[in-house]
Parts: structure tokens; sequence; C-alpha cells
């Protein structure tokens, strides 16, 4: 997707070789006109599949999975990753490593908004390690529903993320897959 | 708005008096087609003041923050509340208090995303005792830019927060005020 190719030249940053930050116009400020480029497009290439739900895990999922949603007509599900009295008992569970914040934490979705006969589009900003997209797997098939498939802004493709769910036979569409990356340059596949 | 005051009755469900969930339609589960309402809704009732940012913070407020930037034409940022290695070191940053969640944790936001010339829009699901709101409030003032107003989906008059924001001289426009509410019974202002 060339417009976020640009977006990510443009007005991305590199640190360390490893992080990429794009919190210019993904995950701190939003760009919402290129959201609703990024849901377009999201679309376009599920358009085949009868989706029933978004799914995807707070906090920079939530934008890009609510603006991809107008397209599918369909409501969105995060996972929440804090402890909270407003949160169901009844819940699926998946422990998480985030690799940017150096620990552990659980995703949960209640159980009252999965049920079996959903059809699963899993919506995230960045897939790297894949820790998150696994928790959200298991969670869904931990309630009897079908993962369509997975809806990734940007693939590191240099990190195994993608290469395991794939092997897993998840149906991923990365709209921008980066193959090598320095403060200087960033190489797209 | 009558549409979201029928949902609160259709689709919320009060517990110990105090706690209205709403997870079913806005933060847990969203329904999109509901925001689209309630964003047209900010945009009528701000539609006289040159809105440049709306803000807000993670995780429930930015879907409401983004569906509702569509008819404002602006970006939305969205204050963090955990530290992360993508975060900028230079922040705008104040503790808030959580009843919810019983702990105080801090929010911050990059001091790019915020200037002097701007006119921001503060937008969140829930105004109740106040404390995310002050803590935004305080932010923007820290970085010069001038809080224009603030857009709340579900305000609990029965709470302080709303009283002590006026009394600020803040801008209040919440789409549904709930004046008490019971297990059995939820009454609107």
């Amino acid at each position: 997707m060339d417009m976020l190719k640009q977006a990510i030249l443009d007005r991305g940053k590199v640190i360390d070789h490893e992080i990429l930050k794009v919190d210019s116009f993904l995950n701190h400020q939003i760009d919402v006109s290129l959201l609703n480029e990024i849901g377009k497009e999201f679309k376009e290439r599920f358009k085949q599949e009868k989706i029933t739900k978004i799914l995807t895990v707070e906090a920079s999922g939530i934008a890009i999975a609510c603006i991809a949603a107008q397209y599918f007509n369909v409501p969105v599900v995060f996972a929440k990753k804090t402890e909270s009295k407003n949160l169901d008992k009844e819940t699926y569970e998946s422990e998480v490593y985030s690799f940017t914040k150096g620990k552990h934490y659980n995703i949960r979705v209640s159980k009252k908004y999965l049920c079996e006969s959903d059809r699963i589009l899993v919506i995230d900003d960045f897939l790297a390690n894949g820790r998150a997209a696994i928790g959200l797997k298991n969670i869904i098939e931990e309630s009897g529903a079908k993962l369509i498939g997975l809806g990734i802004v940007i693939e590191k493709g240099f990190q195994e993320g993608g290469g395991i769910l794939r092997k897993m036979g998840v149906n991923i569409e990365s709209l921008a897959i980066i193959e090598s990356m320095d403060e200087n340059q960033i190489n797209f596949k």
C-alpha cells in the first residue's frame, strides 16, 4: 500500500535498528484520513470473506480496528490488558510477552463477545514477534469462533512472527512489510 | 441524545449501584454505527469552534475520539498510561487516580503532539470523578494549547467530576447525563 509506505518513509523513525517509531501518525498521534485508506484496503483484501467481528488488542489496535470496521459493518471487540471492575468474571484469557515493554501480561475477552458462529478478522498495528497475534488466536480458538485472517498495518518481516503464524496456517495480509531497516534506510519487501 | 440513552437502557447494566457496564457497545465490544452517531453529535455541539486536535486517553477513549475525528477532519492524540520504549523522553505528564482500578497512574503525551496554537477538544467515554479529564486539562495547560471543550459520552451526574470541571470553567458537552441509577432503573437528567 503505497500511501502507507510513503508515510512510513516520510514520518517514521528507526531507533536502535529495531524500533520503528510511527507515533506521529499511527499509535500516539493518529492520522485518521490515513486510517480510512488502511480500512478500505483491509476491506478490499478480505472482501471475499464473510467477517462477523473484528478483534484487536488495546490500545493501538483500537483506532485501526474501529475505522476499518466501518467498511465491514461489523462490531469491534478489543482484548483488555488490565484487570478492571468493569470486566466480566467469565473471560477467555491468554498470556502474552511484550518485547517492547519487556514483560508478560494477560489479555482477556469477555465470553459474551465471541461465539462459535463468529468469523473473526484480527487487526493490529504491528506484527513483529507475533506474541499478541498468537494470544488473540488462542482466545479465538478457545471460544470456538473461526479466525479468518490477520490484517496487519506494518509487519517487521525480519522478525519471526509472520513466519510462525503463516506456518500455523493463518492468512495474513500485511499492508507494509519491512525487509530491513536502520537509522538511514527502510527497505520494504 | 436519544439513541445513546436507549442503548444505555437496553444494553447497559448497573452493578453495585455505582458501576454502569456498557461493555456490550462502548468499551469492550464497540458498536461502530452508534459511535458514528455520537461523533456527528459532538461535531454538531462544537461546530462553532475551530478544533485543531482531539485528545483522549487510552484505551476506551480512542475508539470514540477516532470516529468523531472524521467529522472534525483533525488528528487524534491519545495520552498513554504505560511506559514504553516507543514513547519519547520529552513528555507532558500528569498523575491520575482511577477509582475503577483503585490505583494511581501517570498519563503522558509527547511534547511533539501538542503546541501553543492547538485548540483541543477532549473526548472520553465516561465522566465520573473527573480525574482523567483533569489530568488531560493539566497536560493541555502545560503545553500552552487551549482546551476548547470536553465531549463526554456518559456523565455520571451524581458524581463530582462534572461539577468540579464546570467550576473550573470547562465547557462540557455530555451526550447522556445519569442523575441516578440502581440495578432496576437508570434516570437521566
